[in-house]
């Protein structure tokens, strides 16, 4: 049986984060399987060094073309040497973040469009779509709350956006679920915490019974 | 009067930088206005630190389309950063690689398509196209030779590929230059470096009279 490739996607604050990480662990002791948990951009080390470059704060001269090129190459690497191997080798991948996150962030956004976002994509990760979708939804204005009362210590460039451009993502995003009903669940992150992740946890299990116990 | 963007490219072992390093001051004096060397990929610190993560012969992992995207983001960068803001002041831009290299190495020497690298490069400078390219051309056997005499000290990870890879980047050089009969000028760099200096120098005051100082 092949692995299983899912994907959790969200606007800043919706608690991505916090939510996999209590999530992990109720789905590890419930698979029937390994399952591994990583993150774009990011979880190799080649990756790892692109992810520095895009969000240090004192790259404040980075183009948003460049910053989407960034995005795509550190997808592709992380595809290549970390999710494909483990699909191939039967595992469930449980993955912060890809393709979906760009449309919205770099498409949407940053107003780069969301075609052209797609074919640079498209060149990196060579059709390769996500099983399954986990969109947690929450409004840009709960969302931007979250972050300046929770990320004190670390914002980096991406959170000093405005309001207009977390509507813009937020709104791609939703476009997203609508076009893709199979393959994206949306949850609604407004919820406490407890509440999200015990209806992602439902989610997944219940769409792939095969791969988990009761 | 806009400036001029001149572009020097060659495969492996042409000696594009020594012929940079002594055309550079020549045209320099001979220039009727301000000229700048720069060079792909780097020339400022976003895309020196991508260039950085590219050289590196310790990512033994990199993807060939990671590598792709990479050249790419740092083109980008470069290009807004540097080489626009020069041309719109006036100023007469050597730059040392562009487009074209990547077509031949990313394209032809790594079979990745030449079309497919056109599409992702299209997004990255967004129609810009140098107004005058030189291309150093020497034959495979000739030019990894000088490679392996010269640079003992800097083997980086791009020069330890074969025979057929740089076989195949001289190739579409070549056809390159065919496609590109305005805009390419094919230079024989076997020559001594003396001469290739000089017809390179002769090639662009007098392509641009109204340039430079007779």
């Amino acid at each position: 049986m092949q692995g299983i490739f899912i994907t959790i996607e969200g606007p800043d604050g919706a608690g991505k984060t916090s939510v996999l990480n209590e999530l992990y662990p109720r789905l590890d002791l419930a698979a029937e399987r390994s399952i591994i948990k990583t993150r774009e951009p990011g979880g190799i080390p080649i990756a790892e060094k692109i992810r520095q470059i895009i969000l240090d704060p004192k790259n404040q001269e980075m183009d948003e073309r460049t910053e989407a090129l960034l995005y795509a190459a550190a997808r592709r690497q992380h595809l290549m040497e970390k999710v494909l191997p483990a699909l191939e080798e039967g595992k469930i991948v449980l993955c912060d973040r890809f393709v979906d996150s760009s449309l919205a962030y770099q498409g949407a956004g940053r107003r780069i469009g969301v075609e052209a976002i797609a074919t640079i994509n498209e060149f990196a990760i060579e059709g390769t779509v996500p099983d399954f979708t986990i969109y947690l939804d929450v409004d840009s204005d709960t969302g931007l709350n979250r972050i300046k009362n929770h990320r004190q210590q670390q914002i980096d460039r991406l959170d000093s956006e405005g309001l207009e451009f977390h509507q813009r993502v937020r709104h791609e995003y939703l476009k997203l679920v609508e076009e893709n009903p199979e393959r994206i669940t949306k949850i609604d992150a407004r919820m406490s915490l407890e509440d999200v992740v015990e209806a992602t946890f439902q989610a997944i299990v219940t769409r792939y019974p095969e791969y988990f116990r009761k």
